[in-house]
Formats: structure tokens, sequence, C-alpha cells
């Protein structure tokens, strides 16, 4: 088996892709662009602008990498002042253009570029498979009639964000949607829950409301996926939502030990729905 | 004429409606919901809490208003906590009932209470014609090009969100979906522009993206149409944004003057877009 090159953006989430890759017993080397994790440097790898198309490439060859996979946030870049070497430069227009389109459209421009270069870009679920989150309810707590029905209306409302390309989440409490996600991310999205009108909300003690996250149908499965972590799990209790729930085989949870812990401890469910129930 | 009751929630809209009302020559009668503006009180009225619909048509019914308008905004009231006379208990399952589909059939529920009572229940577009956004652009900026395919795409995520009853207002800059409306409001979503990373957004010297506001299709037009006010202009110059655009014929414009004023003064473009020129 050859090195597997993990392209690292901000976040949590390459450090679990690289550990769950290492622990498979696979050589892995980190490409870290900026803003990624500092304790990445705890594997064999090495750092690049995004603009150094031609250095990454290089790099990627020189240690023998035959496949890549791509993680973490990446903040589109100020195009004009970007530090470009000569790949870089080469790719630029074309990327650029796909951009104007939108997120999937600029990914999709990127995995090309690799992949010309003789590289077969895997996704997570092939990368590190014990991250994909499978169907099923974790931890104590179980969605009530209310909370499937949110559930249900938040993947509707995910869904057709997908389709325009805006976000892959939603929260959803009794029927209200009480926030969406386009480029703030869903961290903030969660964090903005404690200034809506309390009566909106839930509580710590009577807890409502979902949150879901999924896919949009428009993306390449093989890069950004939907992810929870435990911080997801907190920011989720704070709002006052009752559980947080993702679509079985198309989202990453990181950490499930660590999850189950958390929500357990809040009172919050965490589950994975199979897609066809919600058909 | 018979006098108009304007039942009366937060925020300018209600004082800019009984403004001009009562400059076109028409009686007005002003129940002020909790949370509404002080200075309504220089009108004839009186309180009323949400849950008092008993007191509310008595009101309206001694002060002879055969027609009411709604306006301005109202909290999901907690149901729990609602202080009720025996005519909103009576109404009150109802009303409830409808609150679980939506915010839209809950505001059909509680108009068609008023109208059971024999009021004629009239929009904004009747009671104050003069606050509907005729189509054009006002003040001394035009979008260019790029704002005009940004206002498309706005749109369409608008009509999106509306069909699922989510909000009425997105924020669109170069073809990326900044931020969706959705229970925080447009004034709330615009002031988290600039926590986005700053590649994303538009300076004071150079404007980037749009702010559109447009109807629910499922919504009763008569409540809860769109506004726009100073306010909205100075939020979207804070979000780097070059301008601002409503639906003409279904978007309210509170203070054209000083709208005006404000949008050359932070130099941003502010039109009302005929919906059939994006169809």
């Amino acid at each position: 088996m050859t090195t597997l090159g993990i392209i690292a953006g901000g976040g949590e989430l390459p450090l679990a892709i690289a550990e769950s890759v290492r622990d498979s017993g696979r050589d892995i080397f980190v490409l870290t662009l900026p803003g990624a994790e500092e304790a990445l440097s705890q594997f064999p790898g090495e750092r690049a602008g995004i603009g150094e198309l031609g250095k990454s490439i290089s790099l990627l060859k020189q240690n023998r990498c035959d496949a890549v996979t791509f993680a973490g946030r990446v903040s589109r870049p100020d195009l004009r002042a970007l530090k470009l070497d000569a790949r870089g430069a080469l790719a630029l227009p074309k990327v650029a253009a796909a951009a104007l389109k939108g997120d999937d459209a600029l990914m999709r421009a990127v995995l090309a570029v690799f992949e010309k270069e003789g590289f077969r870009v895997i996704g997570t679920a092939e990368a590190a498979p014990d991250l994909i989150a499978s169907a099923g309810v974790y931890g104590r707590h179980a969605p009530d009639a209310q909370a499937l029905e949110d559930i249900s209306l938040a993947r509707t409302v995910v869904r057709r964000l997908g389709e325009l390309d805006i976000g892959q989440a939603a929260a959803v409490a009794d029927g209200l949607v009480l926030a969406v996600e386009a480029a703030e991310g869903t961290d903030a999205m969660l964090q903005r829950l404690p200034q809506l009108s309390r009566n909106l909300l839930g509580t710590a003690e009577r807890r409502r409301g979902v949150l879901v996250k999924a896919p949009k149908p428009t993306q390449d499965r093989r890069v950004d996926l939907p992810v929870i972590g435990v911080r997801t799990i907190e920011l989720a209790a704070e709002g006052g939502l009752a559980g947080v729930a993702v679509e079985a085989g198309a989202a990453l949870i990181m950490r499930k030990g660590k999850i189950i812990e958390a929500a357990n401890a809040l009172g919050l469910f965490v589950m994975a729905f199979d897609p066809a129930d919600f058909a």
C-alpha cells in the first residue's frame, strides 16, 4: 500500500482523519494549508500555500503519494493577494472561473487539477471509513415524535439549500425554522440561536428542536461531507436544542465516544437517519 | 370613511403606517401589542396583550373600526405563559394548531378570527399605498452587471426559502450565498456579515454583493410584507454590500427620502425590481 496524501485545511477533521488512517496502518503525508491545526505537525508532512500548487504536487509525488484526500476548512482566498507558483498560476483562470459558480464547482475544479496530475482523489469514506456515520441512535437519549417531525422538516430545508449550493445545516424547533446555514458555517449558525426570542427556544430542562446536517445533492461526496464533533453537541445544547441528526453514510462523526459522552451529559440525542426513512 | 384599526407590533413599520394613514385624512385607532414603539401613543389607541382577543375586538368595535390592518413584529408567545381572556382561550386551540405548521399558517388563523368578527382585514398596500415599493432605482447609485447577477441568484434563494416558510431575505456576493434569513430577522442576518471571512466581503471602497428581500409565495400578502428602512441600508453598508433590492409591489419602503439619503452617502444602490425581469 502506498502513502496517502492528506491536504489539510482548518478545524479538527484533518487530525481525526490522519489519526484514523495512521491507526489503520497506512502511511500518510500531510500537506498543511494555512489555518491547519498545529497538532498535525506530529505526522510526516510539509506546509504549502493555497496558490503553491506546483510545490504541493511535487511534495506529494516526492513522498510517494498515489492518492490524496482533502479535509478541513479553507477560506476562499482573495485572488488578488494570492501567492501563486507557476503551476498555481496556470490553474488559476479555470479555478477562478469555477469559483464564480459556487463552492461545489470550485472544489470540482481543484479536484480535476489533482486528477490530471495522476493522483487518485478519494473521500473520507474510503480514507477513514470509521468516521462515517452509520444509521442509528447514539447515546442514551432518543428523539421523540416532535423531534422526528422537526428532523423531517429540517432535512427538507437542508436539501433545498443544498440544491442551491447554500449550506448543509438547518435548525428547526416545533415546525419553525430557527436558523439556516450559509457561508458562516454550522458553529456560527448554532451560536446565534441563543439570541433568538426565548419563546422559540428550548431550555436545558425542556429541550426543543433539532440540528440536521446533510450533504448538498450537487456536491462531490469525496470532499466537504458534513461533520459533527463535540463542539457541535455543546453549541446545540446552548441553543436549547433536543438533538442532532445527520444523514447516515453521508456525514462524518469526529470522536464518537466523546460525542456520546457530551450528549448523554447534556441531555441531547444524536442520531444518523437512513435517508430512505424521510423520502 | 370609517376608522381603520392598526394592530401594532414592534419595529418602525406600525408608526410609518399610522403616519401615512393619518396623512391621508383617515381616522385610526392603534391597538398596541407588547413591544410596540412608544411613539405610537401620539395616536388614539389602547394597549392589549396578545392573548386578550376579546378585549382587542371590543376596543376595535367601540372605536368604530370596520377594517383592521396588522403591522410590526410579534414574537411567538410562550403558549403556556400566555394571559388569555375568554375570547382568546376560545381561539387558542385553532391558532396553536396552525402555529405548528409555521408562521404563515399562524397568521392565516389569526386573520380568520378577525374576519369572523366582521372586520375587513386589509394589507399595507391598501392602508398605506405610498409605502409600497414601485419599480426602479432609488438614489444615485445603480447596480452593475455583477450585482444584477447576484440579485437574480438571491431572488431564487429567497423564493426557495419562501416556499418552505423560512424567511424573506438573503445576501449574495459574487455568486456566493453569504447569509440566509430564518427566525432571526433581516437586521440580525445583516449584522453577522462582518464576521464572515473578509475575502468574501466587499469594503466601503469596493462594495460587493446584494441584499434581496421578497415575500414568501405562501404568505398572505396582507401581512408581513418585507420591509426596508434606513437601518437596513446602514447594516448592508457595514456588511460591505453594494446594494439592496426588493420586489416591486411586494415590499415596503419606510422613509424613502431618508433611505435615499443614506444610500447616496454610503455608496449603495437601492432598487425595486420587476419580478417579471427575473422570471
